[in-house]
């Protein structure tokens, strides 16, 4: 049963943090104003919200100033319960949707992002939060009881795929997903370095995707029994283990590098690459990387990629085959009233392997 | 007229350098003994060869130890004097062939990248001078008067292409040459950056694919003359010229980076790359190059490739190319005699922008 249509004057409200000492001092339930109500809008009562490590960046302002107040969280899902008169794509009042990291394209003919199938590179694009809309209202993420945003960011979720699955792989999901389908597919030998809340989903996706072999690669032995029950065929402690550059170099054809520290071994990962291979970093360090040594590179014909997130369009391709695999991320459900305690726990790397905020009823 | 047979017993001699500091000191023309004769290999009169940033490099070891004594030169045209009765390819007493950067390669079924069309990435690989072949046998380049090299790795060069134009291609042309044909055809928007050998092969080629819009850049002003007749539409000065980053930030598809100083402004030079934008890196720094800042990257889906030459197949397709679309490079031939003058005037930089030794009647 669909909840009442949200009235105007009904109360948005979400943890919000004043100040780059949040994360610390703690988030604050307080109440926010959604950007002007346009007939292309929906309403969304958040039923849940994944936390990323790039809610904990923004909070502390890891990626330059961050406009506070801030309400974080990308990764929403939840019940559509206002629905305008010039909805897109025939939502309505009861859909379940997904809202990713993205709520604004310009969608224009002229730009050659939105017109080429790329709409997450529009240079016009409005982050889920820490952003501002055209209209000149800011965004307000998921950690929140509603979301206010134009139908057209809408994720349809498969009617198979829980709720709690469907959150993370909005963003984090999507991140590992698309350069894997660009570049990993057709039975090709693929490291995950990093096995984290983007790690787990990468040997996930690399598994379900056919991959011939798959080498899982952290700092410490400690992740080495989840990695295999992942699907991960071999595990690399490289703090722990000698000889690892040794046994695997020039072994894989692609390489999905969340770790998101500057002072990464870099150019160590890059040897395992076999000629032709593909190094896709995912994470986002707040630092330069380190230089890059070129030999190695040019005698294996290394490409080196970057990617952020996926379109809405691929988003859903990865709901579809994520539910008709089978996918099952290791997600652990926190309340949202708990958010405080959860951003703690992410930030001291406690996750196995991604937190879903839910929303009580 | 063919010349007759080189019979054994007959030396070879080239412009070896014995130390590190030949470049300084000169190199001296001396004897050397080539690879023992095997009835797949083919002996060479060498007429032309390019002389090459790579020359340099290892003449004083600045890509690691040399072998010394060394005969450089991997830029080879000549004429097949003697053929062995099991060479490939038909090749015969009189022909004109081409030898580049490698003389040898595994071929074996079992190597993934012979097997591939990739054999210039073969592990098993043998550059043209400072190798040693499978059967201990040292390579010598050609700075000399004869080569012999197997049959496997001359490259057929067409009637119409003059051997002075083609010598410089077996190196700095397919070095420039192949990124553009992977990234940059379809009207594309390229970069070139560094107006030297290699950069000025680039804009030639970009032009002759029809890019849609050519940007020579370059440190001075100097070359903006050059640049513009060989086929650039643009031309920017980094260092004298102010707000050359606002001017063309996010415009070019394609970035060929010539640059072999580790201390380019690597991460401006990214800037001018829109979404999808490939930065090919050609160059080869003797030390790592700067540390990468991530974000503009992630968000305009930037790849960043190396590669290698290419493979004797791609690089016959290219003089093909060259033959027919009547590439010009600005080549100066000078005498092989003169190659230590040649070497010190390459090293300053006067090259414009190819010199090819030629050798006495």
């Amino acid at each position: 049963m669909a909840e009442p249509v949200l009235q105007m004057g009904t109360t948005f409200r979400g943890w919000m943090a004043f100040d780059k000492n949040a994360l610390r001092d703690g988030l604050r339930l307080e109440s926010f104003q959604p950007k002007k109500w346009e007939e292309t809008d929906i309403d969304v009562r958040v039923t849940h919200c994944g936390v990323c490590a790039s809610d904990l960046h923004t909070l502390r302002s890891g990626w330059g100033p961050t406009e506070f107040p801030c309400c974080a969280g990308h990764e929403v899902v939840g019940e559509v319960i206002r629905a305008g008169n010039a909805v897109e794509r025939n939502l309505d009042v009861g859909d379940r949707i997904g809202i990713g990291p993205v709520v604004y394209v310009c969608g224009k003919s002229t730009c050659r992002e939105c017109s080429q199938n790329t709409p997450n590179y529009c240079p016009q694009r409005v982050p889920a939060y820490n952003g501002f809309l055209p209209d000149g209202s800011q965004t307000y993420g998921g950690f929140a009881n509603y979301c206010r945003v134009s139908s057209a960011a809408a994720i349809r979720i498969p009617p198979t795929l829980s709720s709690t699955f469907a959150a993370p792989m909005l963003c984090a999901g999507i991140t590992t997903f698309a350069p894997l389908v660009e570049h990993g597919q057709g039975g090709k030998r693929v490291g995950v370095i990093g096995i984290g809340g983007l790690g787990h989903f990468a040997i996930l996706f690399a598994k379900a995707l056919k991959s011939e072999h798959i080498v899982a690669i952290s700092r410490r032995e400690n992740k080495r029994n989840d990695a295999l029950e992942l699907g991960a065929d071999a595990y690399v402690a490289t703090e722990e283990e000698l000889g690892w550059m040794e046994h695997y170099a020039s072994s894989l054809d692609v390489i999905i590098c969340t770790v998101s520290s500057a002072d990464m071994p870099l150019n160590k990962y890059l040897t395992l690459l076999r000629t032709g291979g593909h190094f896709c970093q995912v994470g986002m360090p707040e630092a330069p990387m380190p230089g890059l040594e070129i030999f190695g590179l040019v005698e294996r014909k290394i490409s080196i990629h970057f990617n952020d997130i996926g379109s809405i369009q691929e988003t859903e391709k990865l709901l579809e085959f994520a539910a008709r695999e089978n996918i099952h991320p290791w997600i652990e459900e926190r309340k949202m009233s708990d958010v405080n305690d959860v951003l703690k726990d992410m930030e001291a790397g406690k996750a196995r392997y991604r937190y879903v905020l839910v929303s009580e009823k």
